[in-house]
C-alpha cells in the first residue's frame, strides 16, 4: 500500500517518533535469524513502536478496517521467519516495551511487558531467590513476548517444562482491537480452571491470534545447588539407554544434552584446546536441587554411565562445571567454523524425536549428510528428544543451497516418520508450514477454524503456521 | 425428544446392549457429586456406552444433524454438574472404555482410553518405576477422561503442575463427528511446538468442545523417597509466611496442605484418638526426591517452621508419615460428621487464592460462616492457594439451604475480590457459570467464539461454562 497514506493514518494513533516508513528503516525489519531471511526480503510497509495496550488496540482496529497485515516482533532472534512481513503490512516492534511491571515475590509471579529480555529478567529475579525456568539459547537477546509467542524452551525443559508451564495469564489485543485478559481479569491465582484455557492457546500461536501486551508469569524458587556429569560413549547407540536408565533411577536432571561425533569434531577443530574425546557421543547431565540431592544424583548418574560402558566425570565446582560445559557452549559457534567458507544455516535445525529413536535419527542424519554432501552438526536436548541438526553450507553456492534445501526437507520428513516433529522449540513460522498438514492431519482444519473465529480477516501475522 | 425414535436411531449406530433408555437407567445418570444434583434432576433421553472412536463419531454426527445435546461422562465424581444433561439429550458413559492401550516406558508416555481409573493407572505404572503426577482426591474412582476434561490436579500440583502438564496429545471427536488427533497425528515426541496448541485448549474444556476418546500422557520417574513435615501454628496468620519461606529456601515440596481450626475440630470430633493439637493452623509438607534430598529438605522445612514460632515434627518412616497424614486424610469424611444432621455439600468448595491472601480469605470465610450461621470446614492445597471451603448443612431444611446458597455466593465473590478464582481444580460446570463473566470479562466472548467455531450448533455439553 502507499506508504504515505499509511503513515498519515498511523499518525492519528501514534506519535511520529513511534513510526518508521523510510526504506532503510523498513529494510532493517526484513530479516530474522532464519536461513529463509537471507534469501528473501520481506519488507514491511511500516514499522511502529507501540508502548501501551490502547495503542496496539487502535492499530489493530485500523488494520482490521483496512485489511492490513500486522506482524508482532520481539528481538528478531527467531529462526523460522515468524516475525517477517511476508505479505507486507505493519510490523509492531515490541522490543522497546520492556518494563517488568512488578515482581510479586509473595505469590511467585511477575507481570511483564513483551519486550523484556530473558537474561535481564532472570538477573532481576535472582535477587529475589527466584527464576523463570525456560532457557532458550538466545537468552541474552530474545524477549519474553517472543518466547511466549513461540512457546520457547531450551535445555531445562526436560525437568521444568516449556514456557507454557509458566504463563498464568496474558493481556491480548485481538485482531478486532478488542482487549482481553486471559487467566482471570484481576487474578493472581496459581491454579484456575475457570473457562477455556485461552492462555495456553495463545502460547505458541506465533502472533497469529493477537498481540501479547502483558504477561503474568509463574516463577520458581532458585535451587540451592547444581552439579554436572559429563559422560562419553564410544558408540552413539549406548547414549540414549543411559538417559532412560537415569530416569528409571527416579532422577530427573535439569538438563540432558548430547554432542554427537559431528559436534565433537566441530568443537575440537574450532578450539583444539578443548580436547573433547573423539567418541560418538558425549552426554551432559545437569542436576539441580539441594546440595545433598545434587551430590547423590551426580554419583548415581556417573554410576549408570560407567555401568553402560561409558566414561564419566562429575563435579559441583563452578570452574570445573564451566570446563565440562565448554564443548556444549561452543558448539553453536563451532558449527559455523567447521569449514572456512561455511555458514551454519537455520533450517531443518530443530527436530524432536522420541528418545528411543534418537540414535536412529542421528544415524539417518549422518547418512543424509553424506548423501547430499553437506555437513550437519548435531547436538541438543536429548533428554526430551529435541535435537538441533545444523547444516553448514557455502551460502554463495546456488548449487549447494539447492542441495541444502533437499537435505532440510529430508530431515523434516525423517522426523515425522520417526514419530517426531519438525520442530521441538523453534516453531513453524514460514519455513515449516509445508509440513503442518502431514503433522496434524484433520487437526489443521480445527486450528484454522479457531484462527478464523478470532481473526476473520486474517490480518494477524498472515502466512505463518498454515500453508 | 421421543425416547422411542431416539432409541431406534441409536440402534443404527450401536448394539442394543450399548443403549439405555429405560427411566431407571436414565435416572442413574441424573446426578454427580455436586450439591446442585441433589436438588435437581437432569435426566437424559438416552445413555450410551461407545467403545470405539468411530462409534462416538457416528453418534455426534447424528446428534449434530438432529441438534441433540451430547454430554460426555466419566465416573460422575465431578462436583459441578459438568456431566449432567441439563438440556436432555444423550449421555456418553465413557467409564467402561478403560483400556490402557500402551505404556511406552522408553519414551515415558502412555496411551489411554477415557474410562481408565486414576488409581488403577498409577498402580500399573508403578511396576515400571513411573507415575502420572496429578492426584485428585477421587483417585480411586475418577477417570482419566474426566481429569483431562476438567484439568484436575490435587495436592501434588504445587510441584508437579496440573493434568495439562502431562497431556501430550488427544484423539478427539468434534461435534461434527470429525476425528482429530492433537499434538501430532503419529507423534511420540515430548516437545512439539508445531501449530496451535489444541491439546491444551481441550484440557479443561469440560466436554464443551468435543469428546476425548484417547489420550497420550506424559509420565514421570517415581521419586526414590518421600518425607513428611507436620507443623502447627497457634495463629493462622503465621502459616502462609512459612510456606513462602520454604520456597525462598529453594525447596519445592510435592505437597503443602493446610487444616485450619475448623478442619482440626472436625477431625478431632470425628476421631478423638487422632488428637490433633487445637491450634489455628496445621501445615503438612510432603517432600519427595532422592533419599538425601528428602532428609535435607525435611530438616530445612522443620527449621523454618520452628523459627517462625511453630512446632514441627518430621519423618520418613512410612508408618509415622501415615499417622501425620491422618488428619488430612480424614478431614473430608470428618466434615460431613461435624453435626449429626449435617451433610457436607459440594458448593463453594474450591476457591483459589493468592498465597499472600490465604489467611485473610480463611478469616473472611470464618466471618461469613458466622454471619450465615453455617459451619464451613476449610483445608486444602495452601501451597498453590487452592483451598477447599466445605459448607456443612442440614439439606432437609429449605431455610438452611437458602442461607447456604447465599454463603456460597459470598465465598465465590470473596475469592474473585481477593484476586483469586472461584475454582482451582473442580471446574465451572453448571454451578459456577454465573461467575464466568466477572472472572473473565471480555475474554468470555473470545471463548464463546472458539466454542462456536468448533461446535456451531452447541450440541457439546450445552449449558456448561457459559452462563
Amino acid at each position: 500500500m502507499a506508504s504515505n497514506s499509511l503513515k498519515r493514518d498511523l499518525l492519528t494513533i501514534l506519535n511520529s517518533n513511534q513510526i518508521r516508513t523510510g526504506e532503510i528503516d523498513r529494510r532493517l525489519y526484513s530479516y530474522d535469524s532464519s536461513f529463509l531471511a537471507t534469501r528473501n526480503s520481506f519488507i514491511p510497509d511500516a514499522v511502529v513502536f507501540p508502548h501501551a495496550t490502547h495503542e496496539v488496540a487502535a492499530i489493530l482496529k485500523y488494520a482490521s478496517a483496512q485489511s492490513i497485515p500486522v506482524v508482532p516482533r520481539g528481538a528478531g532472534t527467531g529462526e523460522t521467519g515468524g516475525c517477517l512481513a511476508c505479505r507486507g503490512g505493519i510490523v509492531l516492534d515490541l522490543s522497546p516495551w520492556n518494563n517488568v511491571d512488578e515482581v510479586d515475590t509473595s505469590n511467585m509471579q511477575a507481570f511483564v511487558r513483551p519486550g523484556v529480555v530473558h537474561a535481564r529478567f532472570n538477573r532481576q529475579l535472582s535477587d529475589h531467590g527466584l527464576f523463570f525456568p525456560p532457557d532458550p539459547g538466545s537468552s541474552q537477546m530474545c524477549t519474553l513476548g517472543g518466547m511466549i509467542a513461540n512457546n520457547s524452551s531450551g535445555l531445562r525443559a526436560v525437568k521444568y517444562g516449556t514456557t507454557e508451564n509458566y504463563v498464568l495469564g496474558l493481556r491480548i489485543v485481538l485482531a478486532s482491537g478488542e482487549v482481553i485478559t486471559t487467566g482471570g481479569v484481576n487474578s493472581r491465582a496459581i491454579k484456575n480452571v475457570s473457562g477455556l484455557n485461552l492462555t495456553k492457546l495463545f502460547v505458541g500461536s506465533e502472533g497469529t491470534l493477537g498481540v501479547i501486551t502483558r504477561a503474568r508469569l509463574r516463577l520458581w524458587p532458585k535451587p540451592a545447588a547444581k552439579g554436572l556429569v559429563m559422560a562419553t560413549f564410544r558408540r552413539l547407540e549406548d547414549a540414549p539407554p543411559v538417559v532412560q536408565e537415569v530416569y528409571r533411577a527416579g532422577i530427573m536432571p535439569s538438563g540432558v544434552e548430547i554432542l554427537d561425533g559431528t559436534a565433537i569434531r566441530a568443537v575440537n577443530m574450532y578450539r583444539p584446546e578443548t580436547a573433547l574425546p573423539e567418541v560418538e557421543a558425549i552426554l551432559l547431565f545437569e542436576v539441580d536441587g539441594s546440595p545433598p540431592a545434587v551430590e547423590w544424583e551426580g554419583h548415581q548418574i556417573s554410576n549408570v554411565a560407567v555401568k553402560a560402558g561409558g566414561k564419566a566425570e562429575w563435579s559441583t565446582d563452578p570452574q570445573r562445571m564451566a570446563d565440562l560445559w565448554r564443548g556444549r557452549s561452543l558448539v553453536a559457534a563451532a558449527a559455523a567454523r567447521i569449514r572456512p567458507d561455511g555458514t551454519r544455516i537455520f533450517a531443518g535445525e530443530d527436530i524432536s524425536i522420541p528418545l528411543d529413536k534418537v540414535a536412529q535419527a542421528l544415524r539417518e542424519v549422518h547418512r543424509l549428510s553424506a548423501h547430499y554432501g553437506i555437513t550437519v552438526v548435531s547436538f541438543g536436548h536429548i533428554g526430551d528428544g529435541n535435537i538441533h541438526t545444523a547444516p553448514v553450507i557455502d551460502i554463495d553456492s546456488p548449487e549447494e543451497v539447492e542441495r541444502a534445501d533437499a537435505l532440510v526437507d529430508a530431515i523434516h520428513r525423517l522426523a515425522i516418520e520417526l514419530n517426531g516433529s519438525t520442530t521441538g522449540e523453534h516453531g513453524v513460522g514460514l519455513v515449516r508450514s509445508g509440513y503442518a498438514a502431514i503433522e496434524h492431519g484433520a487437526a489443521l482444519q480445527a486450528m484454522q477454524k479457531i484462527k478464523h473465529a478470532l481473526d476473520p480477516q486474517n490480518i494477524m501475522n498472515p502466512g505463518k503456521i498454515w500453508p
